[in-house]
């Protein structure tokens, strides 16, 4: 029997989850942030460079993708010479990649700065995406705290520069090497303990001082009643923990001892010399003990840049923003390629998801844009001459277009002009044409008009807001009705 | 018996083949390139919107990858939910998915643009990567000959903006419709003969009449000695085809006869109307019979930029551009997901390779920035001193930066300076301090001194560009360096 036809079936439109489409107002916002941002790098001396989106997935620093589950974090796929390959889930790993590729030919130490897309194969949930924009500086081949330094008062101004005032966020500094000497002094052989610590000190924030410490000890159950087991240790080991975390507590005579631990605390105050000479108080970058940072690589200075501000989301529910970047010491991370040390240090901004924090505060410019002016197509037998006047607005550095759709209803065109919000719409029947003139009808003027004008009648008899001019007068008067709405181009 | 422990191996730092690091130069082109074609497309009164990376394969328009071969064209992975997702290779299809997802949402006619990475799992070669900037435009529903003029127009406007002079680029049009025709006119059934026609007529530019004839025919052997197999047109077929082509020939009377060919010359010749009255004469918009244009998705008027000026690549051999854009009318695509007709009309500007073209072409500003001011660190003890006048540089809105190598030789701090083509640099040793002194070194007087001193001895005595100045006069003086260079920033 032979098979029915299948009819076509029609596609789906759709993105996959946790992608997004930008708009107008989306795009200026991130155009004008990695201009700002950018402005203030190069102030301090770093240089552009790019990477592509997509590396070596064994160059990335992580291994090869398992055969059953071949995107655990990170999108791969295999090429014609079966080598993986993945898209960036960061960064930091393709800047290491193209510093030892570079080694020989870059200036040291390097500073340089790139601002990219990166991916992230995870589960996606609100404000948590697959697809987000990073801005990072990094400097290769500095040892020095001096580097580290640098880079948190870059965050500091970077944060000003995007209007976000002194006190409304801070840099917080922590080293690695400082919670190593933690564990040093407490002797945990074990990892997988010293991630749980780790952890309950990076809820300090959320948690408090007791949540903390039931997190150390035998665990803690939250408002829902879930348990999240402890780290199981004894109290004066807890103590000494919280003593770290705690700013005001004397130093624990058992840290003193850690050879590392001192180093931690010699580099920290360096750099709270260093910035301070250059005039950054605790107001901008603040030594917090109880910074961790997640990612495995670092391995001195960690920093965190946080907003202090609250605000409500839509439905009137508390937001707090916390950490918009952070960073700090990588420097096993261009020693992978390179069988030698060099060390490196950089700080990466979530331009998405501080983006999405300054929308909220009402810190970014929402204002829809103006659209161009649109000329109306009255005569379709006229199209060519209403398309030159669309040519003479242009050459005068307005923006203008022609209605494209269907011309047959002119209330229709209107709407069309009211919907990519136009400052004005041309209109040109044969009368007007007879006559070598135009007419002009301001749409801003018209709604402020239609709004204070009760009768619908009397707002048709009177036409608020349209006038005439000669063809000739064209240029000037447009520019007249931008200036007095402030359109800001033409 | 037990395996010897083994030495981690060292990674390899490479990209895959087909991929590229952007370098400063090539990055501040790309935005400035970017910033021009964005201008001229507002003032045509599109706006901008911006689509993820990756799409679900099958809205990109292709199949299910194989099995064997997954990547055929294009670089695809399985989602969570075995679902296909691809990178985008273009910028047309996900717009099509775009508009087909927001529809009812969108002002119609809908014009839009948006610059951004594509992505093609293709052998690469010279000039060919995997990895390429496109910008895009296009108009969706809009049916109007006029639309497609517009684009025209606005790619001959992006061409001169991006500084390339009227009369080194043109734009050519043609419309599928008239091939259309010539097919109904010569009763081609088979697909693959009709694919070969095309290919023949493509190669006009550069194999000429001659060799378009013998493709049309028996075939073509080129100077290698290879043997191309030909369409195997009858002679008057032949000559039909070509006279289709050549701009000067009468229309044969049976291509009159087909509707759809008429119908595609009438659309050119509105679009030449339409141009010609907005001033846009032969010198920048051409008709041009022999536009074929690879993609299949076009369903009338189609266009091509190209450039054409000639150039020498590095090795003294020629180097003729062609085509750096193009785009067409493309009915169908995103009536796929609708389910009915959607007209859309869409030019695309490759921006990697026209920047490669105004590269070579000498178009393209291509001096290496100014590096900042670097202050060194004469005395390791004073480094927050040194990092305090960089703040105070900063400040003012100089370009500065702290030495933050090994400080322990000032030679190599200076060769650092040199590297990052520095205006000049900041000394301070104890003596100048304790006169309240800074000495600034004016690298590019110092490097013309020294190419005009012969004596290596006399130029350490005579320490040309080199001066004191008190630590209060720091930026004024070094405003004064870097006016002098005219350093651009600062």
């Amino acid at each position: 029997m032979a098979d029915k036809p299948k009819k076509p079936q029609k596609l789906k439109a759709r993105l996959p989850r946790g992608l997004e489409d930008r708009d107008p107002m989306a795009i200026r916002a991130t155009r004008q942030m990695v201009e700002k941002i950018r402005v203030v790098y190069e102030l301090y001396g770093f240089e552009p460079v790019e990477t592509p989106a997509m590396e070596y997935t064994d160059a990335l620093g992580k291994f090869l993708p398992d055969q059953d589950r071949p995107n655990e974090g990170v999108f791969s796929f295999q090429d014609d010479d079966e080598q993986w390959i993945s898209l960036r889930y960061d960064l930091t790993a393709p800047l290491a990649r193209y510093v030892a590729e570079n080694f020989d030919t870059l200036p040291k130490p390097y500073r340089s700065y790139r601002a990219g897309y990166v991916f992230r194969n995870e589960k996606p949930g609100p404000g948590r995406f697959r697809q987000f924009m990073q801005f990072d500086a990094d400097t290769v081949g500095s040892a020095t705290p001096a580097a580290d330094a640098e880079i948190c008062m870059m965050a500091a101004d970077t944060m000003e520069a995007l209007g976000i005032a002194r006190g409304q966020y801070v840099v917080k500094v922590n080293n690695r090497k400082v919670l190593d000497g933690v564990r040093d002094a407490v002797g945990i052989a074990d990892d997988g303990q010293w991630l749980t610590i780790m952890r309950a000190i990076d809820k300090l924030d959320r948690l408090g001082l007791g949540g903390v410490r039931q997190l150390l000890g035998e665990g803690r159950k939250d408002e829902s009643g879930d348990f999240t087991k402890g780290a199981g240790l004894k109290e004066d080991d807890i103590a000494l923990v919280l003593s770290t975390i705690e700013q005001s507590a004397p130093i624990d005579p058992r840290l003193s001892a850690s050879a590392i631990g001192q180093q931690g605390r010699d580099e920290l105050d360096q750099i709270s010399k260093l910035v301070t000479a250059a005039g950054y108080g605790e107001d901008r970058i603040k030594i917090d003990p109880s910074v961790v940072r997640g990612l495995e690589y670092y391995t001195g200075p960690v920093y965190e840049v946080e907003l202090l501000l609250d605000t409500k989301d839509e439905k009137g529910r508390p937001v707090r923003f916390g950490s918009v970047g952070g960073g700090g010491r990588y420097d096993g991370l261009v020693s992978r390629f390179r069988g030698e040390p060099v060390p490196a240090t950089g700080f990466s901004i979530g331009v998405s998801r501080l983006q999405a924090a300054l929308t909220l505060l009402g810190k970014l410019d929402t204002r829809p844009e103006f659209g161009p002016v649109v000329v109306t197509v009255f005569d379709r037998d006229r199209v060519a001459d209403y398309q030159k006047m669309v040519a003479t607005l242009r050459a005068s550095g307005i923006r203008a277009e022609l209605y494209l759709g269907n011309p047959k209803n002119m209330g229709n065109q209107l709407k069309y002009a009211d919907r990519r919000n136009a400052p004005c719409v041309i209109i040109q029947g044969s009368d007007e044409k007879a006559r070598g003139e135009v007419q002009i009808k301001d749409l801003i003027e018209g709604a402020k008009a239609a709004a204070a004008i009760a009768s619908n009648q009397e707002w048709r008899e009177t036409r608020p807001a349209q006038f005439s001019c000669s063809e000739a007068d064209l240029v000037a008067k447009v520019r007249e009705v931008l200036a007095r709405h402030d359109v800001g181009w033409g």
